[in-house]
């Protein structure tokens, strides 16, 4: 079979298979993530030395040492994969709730009903657990998912993806509800990104080239979870010890994730008192700061920021600080620079709160609290599938909700139309 | 300027507008829209002499009489679009409603709010009514709008879309909030549907090759507005009287509209008894009727249907007709065949209307009423933009709230993540 024939026949395995999933009972659809907990914990041995290939071929490959890291599956990672299921079954499901409904004064009840999506196809790299998450979070919303991960992680994918399909399966899921595409090359995306008879939505998560790759080629909607480049603003009158701690944390706490600051912004009223004690906190943690002019005449032993520095998204132990001369200014650089995902005010002001929250236009907007909260588990959601960047359909952490769709259901006694 | 550069500077206005329009209060939008209207009505005279010649030109390229019938703008039509804006300016606005707040155990408050989702671009064919109506709907819900009309209404759409400009900025809306694209030939679409960094969503309302070209080249998430192959089965049990009126409605009272019933599902036991008398009042009100096997047996002047017929969307004065064995055999050929946008049973079983409910996946459900009734006004939303028949962001018709993104805001005290 070819590539092609390949995915086509997974995409009509899928389809089949979510028409029956629409219906399956909450009790089945848990006792299902219940059965595929227990078969990744029966399974940790096996899981482990296929997951060793994977780290051998990465160790020649040359992966960097985060890459590593986040492809190894320890014992506690297993068990993370295993309770990360049974708390998506602990979470009510979204299928069904009727979200509204009215009369007309015709007399027909018009409601809109949450459903399935159907099929959704998800794309990703290295981290072997989104197997697990991905799946999880679907088939609890009643979809049907054909999981497209990495070359890095594929003995460890498949390995999960077979011990996944068993347990579900034998469970009382449909055959089909659960594929991997063992084809890691980039063709296998392009062909499965145009079955648009098949596929209803696109997960796409992943580094610059494979979200561009995905939204330009693409004929099936997309939900992309690409850049977070985070800003905090500190603003006159603030409150300089909690903005501290919050920028601090913004930044330290997990360096390496897209809620995480890249770019810190401060109003020259009170850059000379905010400044030096914060930046030295930041030095004394091992992060590199890169400034504007009036950063550096203040601490003289920051470096000096350039035009790149306000677009880099870092993921790692580096700053870049901007003294600005008002929250004009503040918004107007985070609207030009910023990817839209979370940016902070810190303030004590009622109006500049509001001028904040209300101009900046990410998917989470923060008066006074670390962008590091953006997370579904964080927001209260439950478990996650991403972070969507765009404005259409879900933004900000996706949970379960965000896999369904709402249809309209209509109550007639015989209305017709006039 | 080349077509490129024309879109481009278009798209940076756009966006450059959406900033600003994001922030204008409810009742300055309210103004626009009521001056937009009052635009119109004095400019009655100068908008038919416009249209002529779009009908001139209509007539000696030979569209059909349906196309200059839509094309046509009469005083009543003219009056139409002028009370549609006045209708959009007495809608709620749905900018700033926020649908959901809650406290998480660390004390942040987490609330999503609607917002506007920028800048919209609208692709569609043939009515200049369109013209007004999308721009309506979308300066009400705080989106700057891109406007690419069809080449045979070009003159009607420029100076409709000049009234309208004119009006909507003297009321105080910033420049570039309304723009018409005024090359029509196709390379504009494919210009535009790639300029993902200024345009947030592309609208695209017309026929099969359209909305094919706009999906496979878009690098913008599309709403697509596309057939309507609506059925209605009639179940054993049912009162044959209102099955007749309602399916004698969702075929003729305006047959060529997208909720209009292209396909007829007879449970067979009470296929003799429904039959004669509908086909029969169908056959009197000129519907050419092509009939399965079955229904040929029971009315011998029924011509024959072909595989063809139940993939077709008529649009016109004929309908095609299935005698099922069961429900099961009616749901699975709306499945199959339909386009999953307005589907009806006529029922009096309560199992099989939930039945049908819930495992038919239209954007729009009816028991016991006609399809026809599938519109923004008769469902309550207000005017609408199109009929949406994709599951992801809005399903079904697309008002107001379908033209806005939700964020999320929070508000905190100095929380840090742990």
């Amino acid at each position: 079979m070819d590539i092609k024939e390949l995915l086509l026949d997974k995409a009509l395995k899928a389809k089949k298979s979510a028409r029956i999933l629409a219906g399956v009972s909450s009790r089945v659809k848990n006792e299902a993530l219940m059965a595929m907990a227990d078969g990744l914990m029966d399974a940790a041995e096996v899981l482990k030395s296929e997951n060793k290939k994977d780290l051998e071929y990465g160790k020649e490959k040359g992966l960097s040492s985060a890459m590593m890291d986040r492809l190894e599956l320890t014992d506690k990672r297993i068990s993370g994969m295993a309770s990360g299921l049974k708390e998506i079954a602990a979470l009510p499901d979204p299928v069904g709730e009727i979200t509204r409904m009215w009369k007309r004064p015709n007399g027909l009840q018009i409601g809109k009903i949450r459903v399935p999506i159907g099929v959704i196809g998800i794309i990703y790299e290295s981290r072997p657990n989104v197997t697990a998450d991905a799946a999880g979070l679907c088939l609890k919303s009643g979809n049907a998912i054909i999981l497209r991960g990495g070359s890095e992680a594929i003995n460890s994918n498949t390995t999960i993806a077979d011990i996944l399909v068993k347990s579900a399966v034998t469970a009382g899921l449909p055959e089909g509800c659960i594929q991997l595409v063992e084809v890691t090359d980039r063709q296998a995306v392009m062909e499965m990104i145009k079955l648009d008879k098949y596929i209803d939505m696109i997960v796409a998560r992943g580094g610059h080239s494979l979200i561009k790759a995905v939204t330009e080629n693409a004929t099936i909607p997309v939900a992309r979870h690409s850049a977070g480049l985070c800003h905090t603003y500190v603003d006159t009158g603030a409150d300089l010890d909690m903005a501290r701690e919050i920028c601090f944390n913004a930044k330290v706490q997990r360096p390496g994730v897209c809620n995480a600051m890249e770019t810190m912004l401060v109003h020259h009223d009170i850059a000379t008192d905010f400044l030096p004690g914060m930046i030295k906190r930041l030095h004394d943690a091992e992060v590199e700061v890169r400034g504007c002019a009036k950063t550096r005449e203040i601490c003289s032993d920051v470096m000096e920021a350039t035009e790149e520095d306000w677009e880099t998204e870092y993921l790692e132990l580096v700053l870049s600080v901007k003294v600005v001369k008002d929250i004009d200014e503040a918004i107007d650089h985070i609207m030009t620079y910023g990817s839209l995902h979370s940016d902070a005010i810190v303030t004590n002001d009622y109006s500049r709160a509001n001028k904040f929250l209300n101009q900046v236009d990410s998917a989470a907007v923060y008066v006074n609290a670390s962008t590091r909260f953006t997370d579904g588990n964080e927001f209260g959601l439950g478990a996650e599938l991403g972070i969507s960047t765009q404005k259409l359909h879900s933004r900000g952490p996706m949970g379960l909700e965000d896999l369904t769709s709402q249809k309209y259901i209509i109550f007639g006694n015989g209305q017709i139309r006039e």
